[in-house]
């Protein structure tokens, strides 16, 4: 069962889940990535010594998650200077990597701008090198930091909403340590609840189409020795119906300036299910997920994905295989397929945010407009 | 694109889909089914000339759903009659093969009864034989006779509460010709708005665990031209919120006295957020479909199945090569999984539920009474 992961000599401390490391052997400094394209059939240690490997981990979604690829870019930075590369070329590479990815390119200029100031400053190449790295290592320290900080929140808010214990979490998608420089988001309020002998049950969304619940979530419970049960997305509605759902547990992939969440396709059906049976649906994520310059829901433009992920199914063992949109076909060809990557879930619908600066709850634009400046404070103090 | 199953010689009129028809070649008659497995990849057809091959079509899904298994189980009581087999032993074959089936047992049934009277009338074998056969073929008749008249209600229903057409209709699992004698049931619904110009589009659920809308729900739109597009079941409720849906149509498993409808798990939370967009649910089914027995809907037992069916992905290539449970992992070894087949609506949820007798709304106890006594009536009559 999941002892096998647990178990495995490369993860022995299931709390330091190694989703991206530093390191710097006799050959020289090396960023060094789980590979997430595998999992949760092989756990495999991808070494990147500069950055077109690093960009083509990142590309060919090795890395993903929007904090841990700000880590993975400023790391890339230091790894560039260390190595004697040209820093604003390597810069520009990773920040170009991912498009879409807003926190890339923040984690890229964090490190570059380090990087810079250091050189201005008359330092050397080793010290400015030096000073990107710290830069590096200071972002990551800070997401984790946040992350367990949401974890504190969380478990605080469900102790308020259902005292005594005894929770039986619904989760949808992947946020854990596999997307965070710490424990995560919603899934590290789960890990405290679970340690805090307060977690019966996380029920796993397995989250169609890319499978991020059952590939990666999944993984993680195991690893972390969870009660976890996985399930298809549309059997949550059953789980509601017979009262064995107490919360329901998500990330955000950005939240409007009133508070509406965006967040993987799927969710806003569970707030609905949620509020209809009466069911706290609560939003983890830190505060640099909260998008002033987006009004609301409606201002959310919401990503469209190619409609193979949808008609032919993919396993990590033909991703693995490189296979692309090689998957094996489950709809007659030519059926074409609606495929939003995300889904919006008005505020009403929410129950409480959680982030590292505290629970909102009623959730109302001038509550998130309050969160973001006790944030700020924190960061220029 | 849908060219190919339209064009299909085999198929040439796309509202006659051979599900399963009876034949009587020089060297003795057939039962020709449609291989349900291996769709949407490969139309192939399965000659069954005695009942071990047609048990075998039945236990091996090839040929599956409730209305269509007691056609075929029928058919099959005739077949073995026939070719000079003993036929109660055949129809004990038959009604055993899957045992959750009722309706295998009733047509099995039906047209052993058959047989045995023309035999207790004096009748010589030939001439018992062709009663059987005769059985069968009422029963498929009456079967696609009760499929058309739902598509007349049904279209006269959403005309109703819907005028002026431009339907934008959802639908869940696989409810057309594929499990039926004639056109299905709620798809029929769907195919005559279809006929009548007044479909905009029908959304296809893909349905999983086993994608019964990817492999035949699209399969069936696209080769009746139907304007389809297939969807992961959590993106409906993206639909809704864009106010693109105007109506969902599904199928039923069974109906209890009081109006609680099981069908495929998915179901009730389609019928969650219909209800909280304001938009008609309709259930359509045969009256053979109510279960008076079964008082309500905590009176439903549902089956749970496998968990291989969640933690590994199939597709219709590895149903074909006989891999049974050997699909693709895409979770953690030893991960459990929660799999009902199907869930419970109740009926404050439906809007309407449409049989061969007439449309029902609001949907009550009485109502469905009444609905059952009318279909005795004309069975007797």
């Amino acid at each position: 069962m999941a002892d096998q992961y647990v178990q495995n000599p490369v993860v022995a401390d299931a709390s330091k889940l190694p989703v991206l490391r530093w390191d710097e052997p006799p050959e020289g400094p090396v960023l060094v990535l789980l590979d997430q394209t595998r999992l949760p059939a092989e756990e495999n240690e991808l070494v990147c010594t500069d950055v077109p490997a690093l960009v083509q981990a990142i590309q060919s979604l090795a890395v993903r998650g929007a904090p841990v690829l700000g880590i993975a870019g400023a790391y890339g930075v230091a790894l560039a200077a260390l190595r004697g590369f040209d820093v604003e070329e390597a810069a520009d590479l990773l920040a170009s990597a991912r498009p879409t990815a807003v926190n890339l390119g923040y984690g890229v200029g964090l490190a570059a701008s380090a990087h810079r100031a250091a050189l201005a400053r008359g330092a050397g190449a080793e010290q400015a090198a030096r000073a990107a790295l710290t830069a590096a290592q200071e972002l990551h320290r800070r997401d984790a930091e946040a992350s367990a900080r949401m974890a504190v929140h969380g478990l605080a808010l469900l102790e308020e909403l259902l005292p005594g214990g005894g929770h039986r979490i619904l989760t949808h998608c992947n946020t854990g340590a596999l997307v965070s420089g710490g424990e995560g988001t919603a899934f590290a309020v789960a890990l405290a609840a679970h340690r805090a002998g307060r977690l019966q049950r996380l029920w796993v969304d397995e989250t169609r189409p890319l499978l991020q619940g059952s590939r990666l979530t999944a993984y993680e419970a195991a690893r972390n020795g969870l009660p976890y049960t996985l399930l298809t997305d549309n059997a949550a509605g059953s789980l509601f119906a017979a009262g064995e759902v107490d919360a329901v547990l998500i990330g955000a992939d950005r939240i409007a300036a009133d508070g509406s969440v965006a967040n993987k396709v799927g969710s806003y059906p569970l707030a609905v299910l949620a509020k209809y049976h009466h069911v706290p649906f609560i939003v983890v994520a830190p505060t640099t997920t909260v998008d002033p310059a987006t009004p609301d829901g409606a201002a959310i433009e919401v990503e469209q994905r190619p409609g193979h992920e949808v008609t032919e199914v993919t396993s990590p063992q033909s991703v693995a295989a490189g296979a692309g949109s090689g998957g094996l076909s489950v709809a007659p060809l030519g059926t074409q397929a609606y495929n939003p990557a995300f889904d919006v879930t008005p505020p009403n619908l929410v129950t409480a945010i959680v982030t590292e600066e505290g629970a909102l709850s009623p959730v109302t634009g001038g509550g998130v407009a309050e969160l973001c400046a006790r944030s700020r404070q924190v960061t220029i103090s």
